[in-house]
């Protein structure tokens, strides 16, 4: 796996504009927030499932590099003063801080942008076809808009005002984190040639995963170190957000990302060992104190 | 002309979620800015360079939808507080003033995205073929990206504390306004069909009517009424930034502007009157008083 890590790093150093072309303080802050850190889950589930389906890995360079980017992008503008305000990324200082505001924001837009230019180049890049560039396109552009990702962080600002209940703490989750995981599947399926039945089981394993990732999540917020997890800690609660922990007690929420964990297997049952990164990454998710 | 610009807006009003999908307060805040309003320029060129060449113009609803939602997103994210602080955009109170900044950064975000859901959907929309649909995107992508919109939008940023020279004027230009009526027009010749020497003769109009209307719109800002623009009048001159006027004068620059409109018409001798779109724009673009 941290092979994989460097080679997605390789990928978004070469996807990038170089810091040398105009406007070059654009290009320097869009490297300074992408690159040299993360754990680069969204790379590596996109590749998984690829692999999972007996496909070329090195056919998801086009997606990996448009996933991170656009990872990238919702983290720079998800810490800015108007939303989050974070000054603390990955152990690091936070694009708005180093760069000002205003050259976040637009990081964030060049950042989304490049996303799909880079998706675009998958057919001479890659070897993707054309019908196959499309539908992945759709995919990343699905999960990541208003009834995806930013869908998402809309309802979370928007309940940090009021009492939140269980099924909006799932909105919240299935959007913001689980429809970019998601993306980066099925996606990874489709570069893979998948059918529509592998499809399908493909999309159970994102669900499951996506649910175990954010419960796990929420789990180190209130029991990790800020030094390891790279950001503040107890964040949420100081903001008053519900969380698993707080809503089911610490076992229960334990308890119920293991056995999300069981059912990322499950969807997996009829795949040979092809499919061993995504199981990897699924027993990976709630292990992990980072 | 008319006719074309309600036919815009009966495009976005189909392409964008209704404010019934949730999450309501976006999909509202995205219509509030994308709706109602605007010259519809870029549409429109979109439109032209497709009827010049012989296409469907019905054929271009993906890309006109997509590319108004790019420049609403561009405008929202413009006018925050971090950016250029302005309260008023075609004669409505700017959308972080009536939605606040959080909502309005990620308004801006759903739109970029949301434009190229759209655009991957052209295939089974505008029945336009796979490989055009991603040289489209691939366009698309270029004009609003790191070296086409944002990329003029972090220069001109960069510029307002410092003395600017001419081309660094023109650099800010190109890319800031230009960029984006570049990929209209190309993308609208591309699913018109065009071939190599055609989309040169579309290239070039299109750099001469972006320079022609950027020093019209400087040349208003100077002169124009706050009301008939529908935003603040003279703000160039208030943050001290270099204007066409400042740079030449008016008279010098009014002759630039028709000389370039003179250019947009050479670049379509070539072409019969299926370009006259075209050719009204060009010249509509200098005479508008707003």
């Amino acid at each position: 796996m941290k092979q994989l890590v460097l080679q997605v790093e390789a990928i978004l150093d070469q996807a990038l504009p170089s810091e040398q072309t105009a406007p070059t303080v654009l290009h320097e802050s869009m490297r300074y927030s992408t690159l040299g850190g993360g754990k680069r889950l969204r790379a590596l589930l996109a590749m998984g499932a690829c692999a999972a389906l007996g496909g070329d890995v090195n056919a998801t360079s086009g997606l990996v590099a448009a996933i991170e980017m656009i990872h990238a992008y919702s983290l720079i503008h998800d810490d800015l003063p108007c939303m989050d305000d974070d000054d603390l990324r990955r152990g690091k200082p936070t694009n708005h801080i180093v760069y000002g505001e205003a050259v976040a924001v637009l990081t964030g837009d060049a950042l989304l942008t490049e996303a799909f230019a880079e998706l675009a180049r998958m057919p001479e890049k890659c070897g993707i076809d054309y019908q196959t560039t499309v539908q992945v396109i759709a995919e990343v552009a699905q999960g990541a808009g208003s009834q995806g990702m930013v869908g998402g962080q809309i309802v979370d600002i928007a309940s940090q005002e009021q009492q939140m209940d269980e099924e909006t703490l799932r909105y919240i989750h299935q959007h913001k984190t689980g429809a970019l995981f998601r993306a980066a599947l099925r996606g990874g399926a489709l570069i893979g040639g998948a059918n529509a039945e592998q499809l399908a089981a493909i999309t159970r394993y994102a669900e499951n995963f996506g649910l175990a990732f954010q419960i796990t999540d929420d789990i180190l917020d209130e029991t990790g170190e800020a030094e390891q997890l790279g950001k503040a800690v107890q964040t949420d609660q100081a903001r008053g957000k519900l969380t698993y922990p707080r809503l089911f007690g610490l076992e229960e929420s334990q308890e119920m990302a293991r056995r999300c964990v069981e059912e990322c297997h499950a969807s997996l049952s009829s795949f040979t060992d092809q499919a061993d990164l995504l199981r990897e990454l699924a027993s990976f998710i709630i292990q992990r104190d980072h």
